[in-house]
């Protein structure tokens, strides 16, 4: 074998063993006895241990310089580009603190689950302090000279990116939403809907169904935080959960179902190779983010919703429970906030993170910064810390410089489906069809087929004509707050 | 790190592996979407190579060589000898071999299933032709001087039995079987029971819950093919399934059980050890078949199996439950036969595979051996492939060598239950009442804390008192011919 062909084997490797991870991930949070979790963090140690091996090898930087300056077709050196910058990234980690990671990330979200259940913020912070340290040697690994270990582990999830421009749109937005929000508060009180868990389950199985969710190739499960996992194109998990005093089974399935389709319409030449799934974490949540906020809660594909609700058992009108879906009311939980407040709970966890690996916040001050940071930024007052600071698994799992990407999802989401209107002309009949074919294949096309060829701001630029801009979001949320 | 812990180390690393593995395989066929195949053949086979890489590294020769002579405690010269032993085997094996015989078990699995769906055989011929050129290959790489390939895949499941000892055991069974089943055949016609599903169900899991399956440790779903995974000792995974015309659920479930017992009383501290896994499939098989034939099939724990069944919906006297479940008649299917005529079903399977592999049967004659075998062992006709050479998974899973151990688990079975009987007395009044400690105690402590640190030889010496016997599983079945 040549130097391109090894390359692209290990590359193949490389990929094979993600999809196994992502495996004993999905398997952990929806199918595993709560007994396994021991076991499950030694295998995922073992796991990382071997790939990170793999992925730093000496042998790599051997077919790197022997691919040195020679002529490649376009693919290929998008391969050997990538493969470049992953190797010596990769280098930079010890193989110890790699799979020391992955231990402490495993036992963290086990810890954070049974902290959480038990709002006992205590019982959880010796975890979070090891991830924390973890991930701050990590950061420190990977930081380039003058920037900071925070600013190093963000380069994880969307490479590229700095803290300087996230101080700047976050600002931005921290200057705008508010007095939207308080627009909000007075005209428009948010509803809420009592919907049967029975028939929010049949709207959901019905819903992705007709978005071409099918058993062959799909699985739709309950978990306690929804996720989406990917094994292969052919093969795309997504999960959500269900309240009866909500129907924010809705949202989160379409949410998940915008990243599952993003992987799945990765071209599929780029399949086992480093650049076959989705280039970056704000990418992909402006993918689940159109399909929450753009379609989910579009006022024409409440049609579609009230009619599978009430084939479950549960009439509604579509305009009431359009006024449920956008409702704005500022509120403890991220992952149910209503799209105007939502970026302001990534503001506060941007600046909490950034101050506990920068080392100005101590765990033990977090869940007080909380309450401070929620009463400051969105007027709300903290009960408990599992409606707090224990809500989200991701510092549990040891990820942190993850959060950013969610705001930067709904900015991009809502300049993508600026662009897309734009081409496409208005959505809203083909929506009250659920006729999603055209959103498909503009996606397919201008997003989803690039993998991981173009980074973060390269592919905004390509799919929508121009830089990230916060005014489409502004434009999007801003009816919402006018009632 | 000296030698010792380095290989204690990679050890542990391997008992993950394969953890790892057997997950992939209990997500393929109890929880993956069926197009997920061609993905999950290639993450099998990225693993198989890397840990076929990793068990047969030349540091482990170095290792290995640095631990001779060594003084060890007991459980570390058992370690060190098994890993000799294993590493010498595996290093026979080229890395490219074993990838491809992992992907071509997978591709083998789904063609197996496909063809046996719709009664075509033919569309499972080239599946079956590769993985037994494969299973031939590898053979032929771990023969011993003048022994023969297939006496080398035995190897694998069963160490140090010798075909020879094979031929003797199942000429003796063949010898005293059939005139049993001759005198069955007159004297108790198998009676069949109505039991709707829903009782089954119900009457396999609260059975189970009492043999101490909880929700916490343990998952019981249900498979094509009935069958048994653990990822760690605290993570057990059965499965059965589930007919409306029979009640094999209750014996499936039971014989998956007594696999899952097995591995998890093994003694916690061979974990992730070389040594912490049963030791052979048909010591394996012996204590699925304890399970099966002495526990399930015993007339006092029909009174447990009738009252689950009844609490469930369905009444039925115990007398005449368990004449069902110890009817005789031969018949068409290996895993729903009774216990008097299943070795014979295994007495065709190790003809015919032994002929494969030696090159005296082709593929394309497979059908027809298999209609003559059954018309000569059984005295029943064959109507479709689906019901005769397709039926099992294993061929199709690359397994060669395996099936013998299925009769070799009935005869050890009975000799166990005779010596276990021998020391605690009649059991009958502990099965009535489903107490069943005082059996998991004395396998425990008899078989299962052994692990791998005794072979099948050694092992039913050291439990029974005596060497390998026909004789008991004859006194056990000649009551159930006898009416």
């Amino acid at each position: 074998m040549d130097a391109l062909e090894q390359l692209r084997s290990r590359m193949a490797e490389l990929a094979d063993l993600a999809s196994v991870e992502m495996l004993l991930h999905w398997d952990q949070l929806v199918t595993m006895p709560v007994q396994g979790a021991a076991g499950r963090a030694q295998q995922l140690g073992a796991l990382a241990r071997l790939t990170h091996e793999r992925a730093t090898a000496a042998e790599i930087g051997d077919w790197l310089g022997e691919l040195d300056g020679a002529v490649l077709d376009e693919l290929d050196r998008d391969v050997v580009r990538l493969a470049r910058r992953d190797w010596e990234r990769a280098r930079r980690v010890p193989d110890e603190l790699a799979a020391e990671l992955a231990r402490a990330s495993t036992a963290g979200q086990e810890s954070w689950r049974v902290a959480r259940a038990s709002d006992d913020f205590g019982a959880f912070a010796p975890a979070l302090e090891r991830n924390m340290e973890l991930a701050r040697a990590y950061g420190e690994c990977l930081a380039e000279e003058g920037g900071s270990a925070y600013e190093a582990l963000l380069g994880d999830y969307d490479f590229g990116l700095r803290s300087e421009e996230l101080r700047r749109v976050f600002g931005a937005l921290a200057e705008a939403l508010p007095p939207l929000v308080a627009e909000a508060r007075v005209r428009s009180p948010a509803r809420t809907l009592q919907a049967p868990v029975g028939a929010q389950q049949q709207a959901v199985a019905a819903t992705l169904r007709r978005l071409g969710v099918d058993a062959e190739s799909w699985r739709v499960d309950v978990s306690e935080h929804p996720f989406t996992a990917w094994m292969g194109r052919r093969d795309t998990r997504v999960t959500t959960r269900y309240g009866d005093g909500d129907v924010e089974s809705l949202l989160s399935s379409l949410h998940e179902y915008g990243h599952a389709l993003y992987e799945r319409q990765v071209d599929p030449a780029l399949e086992r190779t480093n650049l076959g799934r989705g280039t970056s974490m704000s990418i992909h949540e402006s993918q689940s983010k159109l399909w929450e906020n753009h379609v989910a809660r579009n006022r024409a594909f409440a049609d579609v919703l009230a009619a599978e609700l009430g084939a479950g058992g549960f009439e509604v009108a579509p305009a009431e429970l359009h006024a449920c879906l956008v409702g704005v009311e500022p509120s403890l939980i991220r992952v149910s906030a209503d799209p105007l407040t939502y970026p302001l709970h990534i503001v506060l966890r941007f600046e909490l993170e950034l101050a506990l690996i920068g080392g100005e916040l101590a765990v033990a001050d977090l869940p007080t910064a909380w309450r401070d940071g929620m009463r400051r930024l969105l007027g709300v007052e903290v009960p408990s810390d599992a409606l707090g600071c224990l809500q989200d698994i991701h510092w549990g799992a040891g990820s942190f410089g993850y959060f950013p990407s969610y705001a930067l999802g709904c900015l991009i989401a809502a300049q993508l489906w600026e662009a897309m209107q734009a081409e496409l002309g208005p959505l809203e009949d083909d929506l009250r069809r659920c006729e999603v074919a055209p959103i498909q294949a503009w996606l397919a096309e201008r997003v989803h087929r690039h993998g991981r060829r173009l980074d973060t701001t390269p592919l905004v630029m390509a799919a929508t004509g121009g830089p990230l801009e916060v005014e489409p979001f502004l434009r999007y949320v801003a009816p919402l707050a006018g009632g």
